[in-house]
């Protein structure tokens, strides 16, 4: 998608095969900082440190820190290190261990020193098979997309569209899964206008999600978490399109705390929800996403800070709410599939 | 209610008949303030300014107000000049018009000689009514909590409430109207813990509620408002009740926004959704609350902002998100009574 103008990929391969640059998301939406990974250890910190999020960019990340590594070390001994250390950076990203295990795959039965130039191209073709499915994902969307707007009297204004948190190209390669479809329909030309839900307590609508579809051109509007079941009532909602950190397969969605609730008001009000996602976020093993997906319990501190910009312009974390008798944090919840 | 140890009130009459000591509310939870006003000016400056804000105690501190101005000028003038100036302190507040015609009605054919004393009175008969009238919504609102905790097997911890904004003490002048049964149950030694909604945009659950439920003493927890349909689909939440601002006479309740999705929510796991109210919030001439009642549509900039504590212990707002391409902030939303 679009910077400024630019395409922009959130990772993108160096020409000389030797460096990649990262978008460094935890300064957005107040800077736009890139950052060049050389070492396997820097893109280690990068996941670690969360300068690049979402379960597709994690995976694209750790491949081509495990190619930075076989620069550094093509050994047995290098490539087991690297995967283990890549594998520890964030505890529960399945598509982390999903692409260090295939970059495993690729490389153990290869010659060390074929390792380097080898690990570089599967590491691209990990990056560039998620840019096409998500491609893929947008084609399906767009059909809905035009569907609801072929089924709307004329002259309503734009289709509006709501989303929660952050699937969009920051999250991925490129595209993103909810927003991809959202791009597609307004580079196609459609009148399309997009409710970002803030998402709290870590802001991922209004820091990432407004700030890309504003990068790219796409008019957007952030509210407050509590503001869409209203905004549905009064017939400004026309579909909602979110992603999902994995689903049933009973159809049971978990993804970012509060997407339940979003759902549930589409139902009472006869709105289309729709989830992006591609097959392999499917958890065939699961039936009852209530039951048996564990929910991360995050920091409760989390809910009392806020990050904002300054009067001097620095950015930092303060606590918005100090004495907070206490603070309780789950960071997803589970939309069950209505029978 | 208790802060410390000792009992106080959002609004104190001194023991001179000259003065109103008003706790400033825009100081919590990051202070406890006081202010005592001394001239209808003042009263009116604290009711602009939000000080003090909650339906019936911006009834009682406009009452308050007309009694401080009698002291100044009793003339039929003088009368009529207080009650303009304090009637456009806000603009929607019902309980602020109403108290200010009672007062009228009171003074108006008294001879101004008589005023000062019997505005003093009058203003201090509406605090108390007030009183009564949460203390009694609490009474009713404790059985519904008895009954709860007799339903339950035993053993189970205590007992989680759900709330959302604020309709505690702080609110009104003691009780408050949702918090007020919760207050007596704690109060009766029944083992109730809150879950205290953040309420974004203005987070006056975490600012104000969790602030004025740990004076109190009574255990409370702060989440975001993401959050509560999760724990009601993990059994942790018993009962829910909230406030209002006004509800129709077929019961649609228009309370802050994001309590429709608690509601939704509370129906779709079976939890009793209770909403506290005295008898003059319900507006008898609205049928249809989400047709009928208009929303009021606030500043969008307050979506975008915070207030903290800086390090340097400063407290100031600050731009949570700069470049949000835009926001936008309904203030209320409606949730219908189900048939």
């Amino acid at each position: 998608m679009k910077v400024d103008g630019s395409s922009r990929r959130p990772i993108e391969a160096g020409a000389d095969g030797r460096t990649v640059v990262v978008i460094d998301q935890t300064r957005l939406p107040h800077e736009f900082v890139t950052l060049t990974l050389t070492t396997m250890a820097e893109a280690a910190q990068a996941i670690r440190a969360m300068l690049v999020r979402g379960a597709p960019l994690i995976g694209a990340t750790a491949a081509y820190g495990v190619a930075l590594a076989m620069r550094e070390d093509p050994t047995d001994q290098g490539l087991a290190e690297a995967i283990e250390t890549l594998r520890a950076t964030r505890p529960t990203a399945v598509n982390l261990f999903w692409a260090l295990e295939r970059m495993r795959g690729d490389l153990q039965d290869q010659a060390p020193s074929a390792r380097a130039e080898i690990a570089w191209t599967r590491a691209g073709a990990i990056a560039e098979e998620d840019v096409a499915i998500n491609s893929a994902i947008g084609d399906h969307g767009l059909k809905l997309i035009e569907a609801a707007v072929a089924a709307r009297p004329g002259g309503q204004g734009p289709l509006n569209i709501l989303t929660h948190c952050n699937a969009g190209w920051l999250a991925t390669v490129d595209w993103g899964t909810a927003l991809s479809p959202i791009y597609k329909a307004h580079d196609a030309g459609i009148d399309v206008h997009v409710w970002v839900d803030e998402t709290r307590p870590r802001n991922q609508g209004a820091s990432l999600t407004a700030w890309e579809l504003g990068a790219h051109g796409v008019p957007a509007t952030v509210i407050v978490d509590n503001a869409g079941g209203h905004l549905m009532q009064h017939g400004m909602v026309d579909l909602c399109i979110t992603g999902t950190d994995r689903t049933t397969a009973t159809g049971d969605v978990c993804n970012k705390i509060g997407t339940y609730l979003k759902a549930l008001a589409a139902h009472d009000n006869g709105i289309p929800f729709h989830v992006a996602l591609p097959g392999p976020t499917i958890d065939w093993t699961v039936r009852d996403g209530v039951r048996e997906i564990p929910i991360e319990e995050r920091d409760g501190a989390e809910v009392g800070q806020v990050t904002g910009r300054l009067q001097d312009g620095r950015i930092a974390a303060s606590p918005a709410q100090p004495p907070a008798p206490r603070a309780a944090n789950p960071a997803l919840s589970v939309t069950l599939a209505w029978a």
